[in-house]
Formats: C-alpha cells, sequence, structure tokens
C-alpha cells in the first residue's frame, strides 16, 4: 500500500500554490502560479529520482528507469492546472498519486520491468484557453499545435506565448513517445460514490462533449428611448439561448448535461442594450447520437431566436470529444486491483472529460475515481477524505505495477 | 441666432478626449479623460468672461454677470461625461449648446437682466457609479452626498475618492444656489423627430426609472458531472429574470420599456456553473403606476423564478425616479422661441433621464430637444447634423434669454 500521509501532505503543500479565495485553488494554466506548481513538482520528482522530460506543449514527463529500458514505459498522471476557483484535488491527486507510486517503489526497492513515467499535462481545464485537455488532445493529434498555440485568453493573451513566457516550453516534439499504457487517478466530480458508499469508481466509459462559443449581434442602444419594437438585444437573446441549452438538457437527462457557464456582455452598461454577447454552451452526453441531436437542435433554436429579435449570431465549435470507452485490459487491471486490495468498486462513467480520454486513442487507457464530498467539484469547496485519496493511490499503485511488471 | 459652426467646431474639439473605438466616446465620469474635458471647457468659460464656481459634487457652475447682480440666474446645460461606448453628442451638445448662448450673447454686447449659469453636472450617466444624473440628484436633495460618495465601480473603487483623484471636488456646498430657472437642450434619444422630420421636441415629461440590482446566489460545480437535478445555476436564474423583465415589459408598451444592459457571471468559466451572478434591471414608465406595478410584477417573478432554482436572491434599488411634468411657463418658453424662429415642433416625452428631472424638483425647468439618427444613443455611432444641433441652440437661446430678460 502506498503512504497517504504522504501522499496528502504533498497535496496540501501543492495548494499553498496560487491559493484562492475560499479556501481552493486559483493556478490557471501558464499563469506564474503554473510555473510555480511546476517548479515544486519537478524538485520532489527529482528527490524521487526520475528524469524530467519536457514536450513543446510544456507537458512534463518524469521518468523512473525500468529494468528493461527499452520496452515502452507506463504512463501516469493528470494535470496541475486548476479552475480559476478551483479546488485542490481536481488533476493535483492524479500527478501527485503518481509520484506517490514512484517514491513507494522506492521505498520497496522495487524496479518494474517497464519503465514508469509520471506526468503532467498542460491546460487540462481549459477555462482560461479552450479547449480543455488541450495538450494530451495535441499529443493524440486530434488538436493542431500550431493551431492551440495561437488561442487567446479574454486578455487576448495567446496560450503559446504565456507557454514560453513562463519558460515551460519544451523542445521534445509532441507525441513522440510509445505509451504501453496510461492511467488516471481523479476525483469523481459527482456524487454516485459517496451517494452509494463505495471506496473505488472503475471508470469504463467517459462522456462526450461539446463547447459551443455564440456571438451575438445586436445593436446598443439606450434602454430608456429606445422604444421596444426597435431593439436588438444581444442580452436577450443570449438569456433565450441558456433557457433553450437547459431545456435540450433536460429532455435528453439523466443520458445528458448542458449549461452556459461563460458569458461576455458588450459594453454591459446598465442603460445601454447590449450590442454584442460572447458565451459558451457546454453539452455532455455519454451517447454520441444523443450530443448530435442536441447539437443540432441548439443550432435551429439559435436560429430561430435570433431571426425574431433581427440579431446575427456566429456559432464556433471550441471543443469537442466523442464519447469514450477504455480499454478492457486496462479497465480490469483496476478493478482486479480494487478487489485484491478489498476496497468495494463499481462501474462508471466519467461526467468530465479529462487527459485519459485523449490518450486512449493512442494507448490502452483507464481511470479510477475515488469520491468526492457532495459530487461538488470546480469549486474552491471541493473536499475529499485522506482515506479516499489513498484507496484511490493505492488502487492506481496496484495497476500500474501489475501493468509494467515486476 | 446662435453661430452653429462654432457650436459644432466646440463639439469635435470635445469629441477629441476620451476617443471611443468607434467613432464615439468613452469619457466616463470621473476618470482622467473627465478630467481633461472640464479643464478644456473651464478654458472657453474663461475665454469667455465667465466665472467658474465647482461644488462638493464637482459640478462646474460659469457664470456670466446680469444687469441686476442680485437675481437668481438662469442656470442652461447638461453633462460632459459619457458611456464606455457613447456618443458624442449626449449631454456634450447641452454644455457647448450652454457655453455657445453665452459666446452669442458677447457678440451681439448684450447683458440680460439676470445672470446666466453653464453648468456640467457630474456623473449623469450612472454607467461606472449607480445611480444617473447623481450631481443633480444631490443638488435637488433627493441622494445624499454623504451616501454617493461610498457608491463603487466595478474596480470597487469610491465615487468621492475618485472625484478628489482627479482634483475636482470643490468646496462649494451642493444644493446652495437659488435657480430662476433652468432650460437643458439635448438629443432626443428617441426615433420620433427624426421619423416625423421636426425640428424641435418640446419636452413636457419624463419617463420615471427604477433601477434594480439582483444578485442571485447558487452553486458553483462541473457543467459535465454534476447532474440536472442537483444544479443550482445563477447563470440560468439571470436568463430567466431577463425574459421576465422583456415580458412584462411588452405587456406594458409603448408605456413601458425594461431590459438587463449590465451583467456579471461568477466564476465564469466554460465549465463552471454559475454560482453568483450580478445585474441591473432597468425599467421605465411615464406612468408611475405602471412603473410600480412592474416593479412588483418583476420582484414576485423572481421569487418564483429563484425557488424553483433553488437559488437565492437579493434585490436592491440603485436607482429610481418619479415619472416628471416639467415647469408650464418654461415649456411655454421653448415652444414660443421654436414658434418665433419658425422650426416646426411637437411635444415629447423624454424617454431617458437627466439632470433636468432633478433640478425640476427645485426651479422651474423644461428641456429642447433635437432629432438624432435613427433614435441611436448609447451608442458611439450617435449622430446629428449640424443644423439639427443649430435649431436645438437657437430655442435653447431664445428661451434662455427671453427668461433672463434684457
Ligand atoms: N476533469 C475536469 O474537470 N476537466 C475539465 C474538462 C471538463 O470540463 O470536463
Ligand atoms: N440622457 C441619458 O442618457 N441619461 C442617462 C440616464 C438614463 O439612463 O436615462
Amino acid at each position: 500500500r502506498i503512504n497517504s500521509d504522504r501522499l496528502w501532505d504533498s497535496i496540501m503543500e501543492m495548494a499553498k500554490i496560487g491559493p484562492g479565495i475560499a479556501g481552493g485553488n486559483n493556478r490557471q494554466t501558464v499563469t506564474d502560479e503554473d510555473g510555480e506548481g511546476r517548479h515544486l513538482f519537478k524538485r520532489w520528482c527529482e528527490a524521487a529520482g526520475l528524469e524530467m522530460g519536457l514536450d513543446e506543449m510544456g507537458t512534463m514527463f518524469a521518468r523512473r528507469e525500468g529494468a528493461d529500458p527499452s520496452l515502452p514505459p507506463v504512463y501516469v498522471g493528470s494535470h496541475l492546472d486548476t479552475q480559476p476557483t478551483g479546488g485542490k484535488y481536481d488533476g493535483v491527486l492524479g500527478v501527485l498519486g503518481g509520484l506517490e507510486i514512484i517514491r513507494s517503489l522506492n521505498d520497496l526497492g522495487i524496479t518494474t520491468r517497464h519503465p514508469i513515467v509520471v506526468t503532467n499535462w498542460t491546460n487540462e481545464e481549459g477555462s482560461r484557453f479552450a479547449p480543455a485537455m488541450m495538450a494530451s488532445g495535441v499529443f493524440a493529434g486530434v488538436l493542431e499545435q500550431a493551431d492551440v498555440y495561437q488561442h487567446t485568453d479574454k486578455q487576448g493573451k495567446k496560450f503559446g506565448e504565456e507557454l514560453e513566457r513562463i519558460g515551460w516550453k519544451g523542445t521534445e516534439k509532441v507525441g513522440d513517445r510509445k505509451i504501453h499504457a496510461f492511467f488516471e487517478l481523479h476525483i469523481e466530480q459527482g456524487p454516485i460514490l459517496e451517494d452509494e458508499g463505495i471506496d473505488i469508481g472503475v471508470v469504463t466509459h467517459g462522456q462526450g462533449l461539446k463547447w459551443l462559443q455564440v456571438t451575438l449581434t445586436g445593436k446598443e442602444a439606450h434602454t430608456g428611448s429606445t422604444p421596444m419594437p426597435k431593439r436588438r438585444n444581444a442580452g436577450l437573446g443570449m438569456a433565450r439561448v441558456i433557457e433553450l441549452v437547459h431545456e435540450i438538457a433536460m429532455d435528453y437527462q439523466p443520458d445528458a448535461v448542458g449549461a452556459v457557464g461563460h458569458m461576455e456582455v458588450f459594453p454591459n452598461s446598465r442603460n445601454i442594450i447590449a450590442g454584442r454577447t460572447v458565451f459558451t454552451i457546454d453539452i455532455r452526453s455519454p451517447e454520441k447520437e444523443v450530443l448530435d441531436a442536441m447539437d443540432g437542435r441548439i443550432r435551429e433554436g439559435i436560429d430561430t431566436i435570433c431571426e425574431a429579435l433581427d440579431i446575427q449570431y456566429k456559432v464556433e465549435q471550441v471543443g469537442a470529444f466523442d464519447p469514450v470507452t477504455f480499454d478492457a485490459g486496462c479497465v480490469k487491471a483496476i478493478r482486479d486491483a480494487a478487489d485484491r486490495l478489498g476496497y468495494s468498486h463499481r462501474n462508471i462513467v466519467s461526467g468530465a472529460g479529462h487527459d485519459a480520454c485523449w490518450i486512449n486513442r493512442v494507448a490502452p487507457t483507464a481511470m479510477v475515481m475515488c469520491p468526492c464530498v457532495d459530487g461538488l467539484s470546480h469549486n474552491e469547496a471541493e473536499e475529499i477524505t485522506k482515506e479516499w485519496a489513498g484507496a484511490g493511490a493505492d488502487v492506481l499503485f496496484h495497476a500500474v505495477v501489475e501493468t509494467a511488471g515486476i
């Protein structure tokens, strides 16, 4: 078993970097705080005897040599970046859980046959720069590196330039690695495991997602002296699209979810009818057909709404992935580990996207989940217990070592 | 008649200060740009032989002595501050139209019996700091100076501190002036005069207004892994309130308008359900009963919406004025002037709030309006012609001089 005290202490140490305002974290991707978090992780890896690789997307690869260095490594990890108002565990548990495997192997003096590589994927959250899971997406060949370098945040800063600015743009070509298998430990971010009192989620599938960024263009005008029929209100248009997304998601739930979390209003003045709004629709489903049907209904609905309000629209897909079926062998390794260790477990579908969803396209992949309090995530109040974290890392440890061989 | 070329040149000169991004202006109240605009206006006033007064709200009072200095002055003016994406004429025409009266009197060598004071009221727009017509509201005794000094902008800066910072907080007690009459020239900001091809709006009434700032508090949570029934979505709540305001306004139009132009979303991330939204409802009507009925229905509706979504709400009134009936004598002076000068005219209700609405409570007051292209205002593309401006200033000139006596 791994050392859950040591794992917990490391999580708490990392949480000191980029503290939030309510007990969580604001360590958004390729900010100075992200750079600081990376330095700490690197120091820990070096202290554990690992050799650090860094690719052109800034993804960190900390390698522990195997008995047969020619064999492709088993990869394990997640991400250290957070939401603007994120929790201490989302992503961090998976990276430091991977590091804890190494530390435990060092304690036990075990050398695995395959090398093991602990990974910190860049920009998993996608909040500052769309899309989410950006670096793993480039690694898996589904996103274009040259393209995502140009993606901008709300201040207009470019991802590529920010990565360079913080000093974490490496020289290794992205995707140039052979992966024997990839394992990711993550908090569930949903309520099922806690509600059912189960220790371990064996993740068999992941929901698909679409992010549709909508720009509505109406006409800035005075809220007082512009007659109602003369208005071209981009704020009202946004409100109707938000309601539309909700209604469509309700039609398909529990097999779908949908919401708008990101909204910008121009010029955002109390007495000016909004002339322009920009917002992102987030829709998800484990069924590709459902996702496509929702997408179609939303686009149709936007057209109808905008025609009625005499406003123009543009819909851009700024993120997307199909539903994922994880590798049967890796899934079995996780289930077997949980059984062997005596943890209760159940199959589960990931509601969130994860780096594992992309890596699954280029290598056998699976995920372990542990419960989180009230299913709450993307909230500074995100919470888990040391025991839950320890159980998840134990299962990860056994699955990884089993796959890497001894 | 006044010199419309000179008036136009001054308007264009003022528009160079705080330029917008699309041909208009961003010279928001008590910013550095506002300070610069005030300096220019002061230089012009001094060149025209006026003596400048400045009160504790930063309102500027430029006095031309009368034949009988003991008589209360006739006041004329408007405001030099603009919306964040404002036009070149909203407010500016009224201040520089007042200055043009003085310049024309100087040209003609005429001394009026009553002194004349040209006025630039501070923070008419209310976009940076609520409420609108702040300084004239304090002058008229309907707003508390100590209270409005504490009002903050989105960055948390206080009005009183910003006024002091830009160096335009005077020492004169606010409201300590006897006003014989007040006249304000303004662009219509609505489409009626242009549509009907009429030169002059004789403003007989002004709409009443309420600004209700709403804060909705739900729960930040993951957009992907939070089941639909578990969501407490403050963004969806905002969308429903925006639609509610629109529906209620549509029920009462053309006797009412309503919209939400100001919205803030927290944490505003693509994959976080909004935990908090803050936005301002703007409702207006020329009928007090209609305004009160709308207010009641909106508050009831918010309660219902929030109960259904399991979110909390707070509604604060951050601005309000009752419908206004302007002084019959002043209105007649404007109508007579338009007749005398041969301009076509009609009675009109002001859709926007104006400093004149507050001053009307403490002195005989009326307004002159000139058309604006497409009724467009609070938009950088706001436009008028030199002829429209000249006609409005001519009428203002005659009404003011008639009231001041010669
Ligand atoms: N796990 C996680 O929160 N990832 C961010 C991408 C997503 O929104 O699902
Ligand atoms: N005239 C004008 O636009 N004033 C601002 C206050 C309002 O919103 O009516």
